[in-house]
């Protein structure tokens, strides 16, 4: 098997600071992790609180912490940090080896798309960010790791795009459309369909910092040698 | 202007895990950093020590910690918690917007290569790696960004693939070679090329962990919207 990650980014039209923050972390007991979060506000202020929200949960990850521990962990830590009042949303999916399940932890308003050979699943139970209410859980998910499976989030730049030029916001079904009329291998692709049809909602002018995550698990691929690879483009 | 990131990176032959480990950070003061460690040994204990150095690595860098510091840090970490018995090589390549400079820290036996339209510089100076050696520095470079830079570095599974199936090893000339006929945009093109190269030498058995890593200083593109984009390939 071959797990594909994309991710696509881009900031709120004319801001220089991205409130959104994106990783991808190796689990020490095999597989990999999409950290996603959205810091409150917009700029800077909300820059810092997602890079310190998803810093915190790659370097639990990294240590081998189980997934809702890391999103209890790094929501106890922002509270405390930011005194209760910031608020962040923190979406994790792994794919993890060692269970051979798909683990996805969310406290976010943004849902989760889970599509398979066989099903597709749309998890958006209404949970809290993180950072501002007590004791703060994760709403957690676990689903056998298939081939073919292809996983889905996105933050709020996406769900609301449009309103500010239409007055009207994404349609949810076309979403779900580019989801189930792809394949696993084609993650690059969905982030960058879902990230396109967002822009020409604002009419390539983001109301909003945009991140499109997929994650797909893919059949292997009949290469020699299984060549790990990274590839980022970073405009300025 | 663009930044491109590119890695590849695969296991010794028959071996489960490798011992290499890179990862990219974002700098909190603008730009991204890539990291890239090599742990004594094979198997599993070199994952662990490559991981334990790259993930303290990037928590630091994280935190807005100048390079210097962090391989000062992750040297003392490495030193402290291994009991002086462990080493690892470690490079940190960083595009750093707030200088408009890239830096580069070396503790490695492997060389750094900088390719400008202008001049070709490697930087091989001799240099402990991390982990055994009292109060351990790296060497550090730092060279004005440019567009069309290329930044290249590897760990010693690409410096001496051939030495198992022919007793010679790579010819660094045509490392060379690759990077000199290549421009910063193809970034994915050079890791895949001296990748490639790597494995017909060891007859696409690594005698040893590889990984390349290339950075790319690119012009900008037309696009209408600036958007930040990572894939990831994981083969399991």
């Amino acid at each position: 098997m071959e797990i594909k990650v994309a991710v696509a980014k881009t900031t709120r039209y004319a801001m220089e600071f991205c409130g959104d923050t994106c990783d991808i972390a190796e689990r020490p007991q095999g597989g990999l992790s999409l950290i996603l979060a959205d810091g409150q506000g917009h700029g800077l202020s909300a820059h810092h609180t997602s890079s310190l929200v998803v810093n915190k949960a790659v370097s639990l990850i990294g240590d081998g912490t189980r997934d809702g521990a890391v999103a209890r962990a790094v929501h106890d830590y922002l509270y405390a940090v930011k005194d209760k009042k910031v608020s962040c949303t923190l979406t994790v999916v792994s794919a993890d080896l060692d269970t051979q399940t798909m683990v996805i932890s969310r406290n976010s308003n943004c849902p989760v798309i889970i599509k398979t050979d066989e099903y597709t699943c749309v998890y958006d139970e209404s949970v809290n960010p993180i950072g501002v209410h007590h004791h703060t859980k994760p709403v957690m998910y676990e689903v056998p790791m298939e081939e073919g499976m292809v996983i889905i989030s996105y933050t709020d730049g996406i769900q609301s795009a449009g309103r500010k030029t239409n007055g009207k916001t994404a349609d949810f079904k076309k979403i779900l459309a580019i989801a189930e009329h792809s394949r696993a291998e084609d993650a690059e692709f969905i982030a960058d369909s879902i990230m396109a049809y967002a822009l020409k909602l604002d009419e390539n002018k983001a109301g909003d910092d945009m991140t499109v995550v997929v994650m797909g698990v893919c059949g292997s691929n009949d290469a020699a040698v299984k060549i790990r690879k990274v590839n980022v483009n970073f405009p300025l």
